[in-house]
């Protein structure tokens, strides 16, 4: 098993918690794209995925996943070890609710605010800005992390006792943020709470 | 089991659809919500789903969960009947890679030029818009029917040979394509064989 990616960035970031977590790392042969170079947009890359985004997994018999929730379903499902996506259609559920809130509302936000709103990239790569809606995001990015703290007040984690993919997301959304330059409240401390328990775990801290 | 939903609308006829191949559309009761007259934005409504829109499923413990993604989760785990979501860790992730393509870059893409780009649902509802964002969208809109298009060039479904949510996702964004006039191209004939094939189904044409 394969996985394209580049060191650092948020989503690459996502798929090697959840490696991590389920204690899968060294399963896994990581081959560096060249993001800053343009690879990703390059023919050769979108025959393998055509989103020309990172990561990319390649499993044994040649198949090709991309978009991050579904790379970190198969992840899940492929190794053992405790359920990031849970295991009942209700849970399940939660998990998937939850994440997507997270990745909509924080992570992604932060992104469009960053690649339309900033120099992102850089000039090369930046080639098609929409500064105004950049800015909403930027918005939106903070009205998430309020909400996630709001949630945060009753419950261990994201989706509820147990940790998941939500929290990572949510966690890879606000390191992204400070990198981003997207403040984050000090008043929400849930949340701040939350994230230095998530950052303490083996999977993050090392 | 309770849906709050607004029936036509894009987002609500994917897990009615979803329902409808469980064969459990009558184990549901169906709550109109006033997304028209604003229903959705209200405090009482935003108190079981915060993203404030349809649909919306209520679980017999009182559970809510939004989310059309998270929705479809659990009507797949939680009635019988052939899979939508997949079974194996690799069928689940292609299906779920399907599915976020047709649906971020498809009915999510036709969605955003609708309320941004168009007068949408009218100047008392779309109070946000931004055209140049909207109509950006559009252009994806249109990319990703050929991107489709190329996909069942080579597979009777999006995901491969099964039907599948990533089916159900399609089919609702051309629905939302139609609507909001954004035109699919004649050319893509693999495309419109598809949607031919999927209509056809009982479970959309009754």
């Amino acid at each position: 098993m394969k996985i394209f990616d580049t060191e650092g960035f948020p989503n690459p970031a996502r798929v090697r918690i959840a490696l991590a977590e389920k204690g899968a790392t060294d399963k896994v042969d990581f081959i560096a794209v060249d993001v800053m170079g343009g690879e990703h947009r390059t023919d050769a890359f979108k025959a393998m995925n055509p989103d020309a985004t990172v990561p990319c997994l390649e499993l044994a018999d040649g198949t090709h996943i991309s978009q991050c929730n579904a790379i970190t379903e198969y992840i899940d499902g492929h190794f053992e070890g405790p359920s990031l996506t849970g295991t009942t259609p209700k849970q399940r559920a939660q998990i998937s609710m939850m994440n997507l809130r997270a990745e909509n509302g924080l992570l992604n936000a932060v992104g469009t605010y960053f690649h339309h709103a900033t120099p992102g990239l850089g000039p090369d790569l930046e080639t098609d800005q929409c500064a105004v809606w950049g800015n909403r995001q930027k918005e939106t990015a903070t009205q998430t992390m309020t909400y996630l703290d709001e949630v945060l007040a009753d419950n261990d984690y994201l989706a509820g006792a147990e940790f998941s993919v939500a929290d990572i997301t949510a966690f890879a959304g606000l390191a992204f943020a400070d990198f981003a330059k997207v403040e984050i409240p000090e008043s929400l401390s849930h949340l701040t709470a939350w994230r230095a328990k998530v950052a303490s775990r083996p999977s993050i801290a090392g």
